[in-house]
């Protein structure tokens, strides 16, 4: 058996019970809604047991996932040794139904459970870095100045094994009950993508710097 | 005092400790990221404790925010009386610095903590279900069948007040440090937005409609 299909765990959390036809059970499936993805939704159980949910950018090395936040970023350490959730959504498509009960959304989703680890190895924390850099704008961290010992002492990188998690599908049309499809109402799909507008120079920027190729690349 | 003035709650929790400039203390703050949002992300503390962070649709009236899923989805049943986060999260920008650890992201973000129910009363059940599906296309609730009672039974609608939440925006370019400003590094702000292509009808609607102004207006 290939890397590619491994089959992701199915334990209860991660076992689909409703539309499993939605289910994906392959990690090619993961790595693909995780490379396409831009930022995460990173879930963590406060003091008191609240869940709190914030917006991060992240990347990935194998069944690895890196994160990363201020050294002084209090849900980042606080979750150091606790159980994470880390999300990962592409809205596709509105689905629009006959029915009020049939609307739905296309999308790709991947929730990953798993204990984070505030990582301690500097190798490990450059290398995280890096591929955090790089998921958002592929050879950005080569083209940059490199962070110094005082900017990696202020930052904090958390992984995350890609051992427990479960991806959802879905895409096509409404499932209209038979009975609704001589409806008098419009029924479809509106799709939905997020794109990249031409890149803005810094005001600041010397004139004769031209936008790099990695840059051009991405918004391509 | 006008409704649009008041400020969000200042607790603990909500108080921003870094980056207090990319806060926002008004209420007009947090409709806005709210409204122009499709979906969010709820956060709930499973049995054991662990955060399950899930995408899902939503609807605002006023002060309170509906979810829904499926009578028969866990998380959402177990969420009733549980104290949730959602979140809501534009990506308006990757943000290229000429120093690795300057690097950033345009965005605005809304996070809201507070004690879900589980509606009851079935003329809110019915408005929740409307404004979730008004919200990702507005019109639509009246143009598509209605649901019967049968649909209401197999449908949870959960309400949140927007009593404790925290707005977050950056906007603008690098900030990198003025020792950088002279390096050959192109430095600027990457556009990223969220766009809806052209309706794509259901290969079974009838030839004779057509699309209606709700869904162009959606789209345009």
């Amino acid at each position: 058996m290939s890397a590619e299909a491994t089959p992701l765990s199915s334990t209860p959390r991660t076992t689909l019970r409703r539309h499993r036809e939605r289910g994906q059970a392959d990690r090619a499936a993961l790595y693909e809604v995780l490379d396409a993805g831009l930022i995460c939704h990173l879930g963590v159980a406060s003091a008191d047991g609240t869940p709190v949910v914030l917006p991060t950018a992240y990347g990935r090395d194998g069944d690895t996932l890196y994160l990363h936040g201020s050294s002084a970023n209090g849900a980042l350490r606080a979750a150091d040794g606790q159980r994470v959730c880390v999300t990962v959504t592409h809205l596709d498509g509105l689905v629009a139904a006959r029915s009020v009960f049939s609307h739905s959304v296309n999308y790709r989703s991947a929730v990953i459970f798993g204990t984070a680890t505030i990582v301690k190895d500097e190798a490990e924390r450059w290398d995280g870095l890096r591929l955090i850099t790089d998921h958002l704008i592929p050879g950005r961290w080569a083209a940059a100045r490199q962070p110094t010992t005082k900017e990696m002492a202020a930052t904090a990188v958390m992984s995350l094994p890609l051992a427990e998690a479960s991806v959802k599908i879905r895409t096509g049309m409404p499932a209209d009950e038979p009975e609704d499809l001589d409806l008098d109402v419009w029924a479809g799909v509106l799709p939905v993508s997020v794109t990249f507008g031409t890149p803005v120079p810094d005001p600041k920027l010397r004139p004769e710097i031209p936008v790099p190729a990695h840059i051009r690349d991405r918004v391509s």
